[in-house]
């Protein structure tokens, strides 16, 4: 089983509107989902047929709608009810950009992040996957301490975070992070690829694998180093790309329990996941992939 | 006492920007105002120091919000509970323009608009205002049904609407009419300003009162017409403005009980309104005025 730690759910509320003009008014009608990197995760993973669950503090209207909307998929919810409402993400998608308006959302008590470790702890998961941002507040160590909880269970972990918290999974010893090149660059203060990652490496994670856009994804273990081109070219929304090359890494490493070691093997990790985030892009809404393109994908 | 009536009313939410673009990913804070046109009328009411009550459809969380926003003004509520969660609608401002995504709601039930019949026949108001859109697939004739409850309770009406809406209001002979220019020419299929009035002074409405943005005030009667300039050169958020020149008039019709029929009397009620629309685009939010701007523009 694979368990999605979202520290920062959101309720994903998309308006398509024709053309987005500033000072204009919209009449629009809202589509919403359940949201949060975390969540757009777990829903992929389970598209894929995997056994996962998902777990991260949920409150208010909006976190009602967020467990609703979970409740049609085969995602098992461990959520944690939370006094705080949950926040809302507001997507406006027009003929050719997606323009997002991402509430902070609002902090959550000290003892809300213990529950949340022993959910993590009571789960025993192959793997516990953490993503997207903590809300505003939280204390430093807070991730550590998740990460902490997780290699106690005996699971492995991948990491899609940013900034301080980028460089606090892999001093915790994470399995595999995967930062954006920018978010790469950000985080350690290395503008080059390679420097970026070896920092990491360096620091203590089994892995990092960064996403670069049109340029495909890069992998790096303190022994091998391996780049694959993008699945296709990308047209449609990419939000929700970096979440399905989580997900697919993810379901890559509760196969196999570990890192590979070998190029071939990190190789064919690498074109699964660039194939499911070019499927994802395929897709409308994050959190979902064109199942037909995917396959096709894989068998290219 | 007025008697808002705010047909579809919606939780305001506002994310202010530095600068909107297309295909950027903004991190915003929330803030929540009670919102439809008809709230924003009974606030700038109460801020009048008026006697003033609000009715309208509430229902689900943001139904809630809204409710708990208004406690903290002098507005009586006289919401009705609904089965229909209130919908919200999200401004995003920037450095020079607001930028509008407004949700059409949802259809409410028959049976409420009866109640909501009831409350206005109950209310027994000098004023009753009917401002803003109606949910999708409301049955024809409720506007004409809650006029006719207005009438039977001895009130004058207020009406602030457009389309149909707007043609069956002047049949059912409300006292005055608040189109804009735009919304005068598109319900009457009549493109000069005095052709479009006469034709709702014909249906039997009392007054048309026209708002014509950097043009100022046109106010026409069976026997008058009058021409003011707008208050001041507008800068700021013109969200609003006819809100506010809805709340003067009421306010105006409330303390005379009738439609003005002499050009000094019309011309003192649109210079009021003018000045206090002038000051609520002084203000930040919707349904705010600046109390200074006002006092200055009225002795002025």
């Amino acid at each position: 089983m694979i368990l999605t730690v979202t520290p920062n759910p959101a309720l994903d509320i998309t308006y398509q509107v024709d053309h987005l003009k500033r000072g204009v008014s919209f009449r629009v009608t809202p589509l919403a989902e359940a949201g949060g990197k975390g969540l757009n995760v777990a829903r992929v993973l389970a598209a894929l047929g995997n056994e996962v669950s998902a777990t991260g503090p949920l409150g208010g209207a909006n976190g009602l709608r967020v467990r609703e909307l979970l409740e049609k998929t085969a995602v098992v919810p461990k959520f944690i009810a939370s006094q705080v409402p949950t926040r809302q993400t507001i997507n406006v998608v027009d003929d050719s950009d997606a323009t997002i308006f991402n509430e902070a959302g609002l902090p959550q008590t000290e003892e809300l992040w213990e529950r949340l470790s022993h959910v993590i702890l009571a789960a025993r998961a192959k793997v516990v996957t953490i993503c997207g941002s903590f809300p505003p507040h939280t204390a430093p160590g807070t991730l550590t301490k998740l990460l902490a909880a997780a290699r106690s269970a005996g699971s492995n972990t991948v990491v899609d975070t940013s900034g301080q918290a980028l460089v606090a999974a892999a001093q915790a010893g994470a399995d595999l992070l995967k930062p954006n090149e920018v978010e790469l660059a950000e985080a350690t203060g290395e503008n080059a690829l390679q420097a970026g990652a070896t920092r990491l490496l360096g620091l203590g994670a089994k892995a990092v694998v960064c996403s670069r856009g049109a340029a495909g994804l890069s992998a790096f273990t303190p022994s091998l180093q391996v780049n694959v081109p993008p699945g296709v070219r990308l047209h449609g929304n990419p939000t929700g790309a970096g979440d399905s090359l989580v997900a697919s890494l993810a379901a890559s490493l509760a196969k196999t329990g570990e890192i590979p070691t070998s190029k071939p093997e990190l190789t064919s990790w690498l074109n699964r996941a660039s194939a499911l985030a070019a499927a994802t892009v395929a897709a409308p809404t994050a959190g979902a992939f064109d199942q037909a393109l995917y396959q096709k994908l894989l068998e290219e």
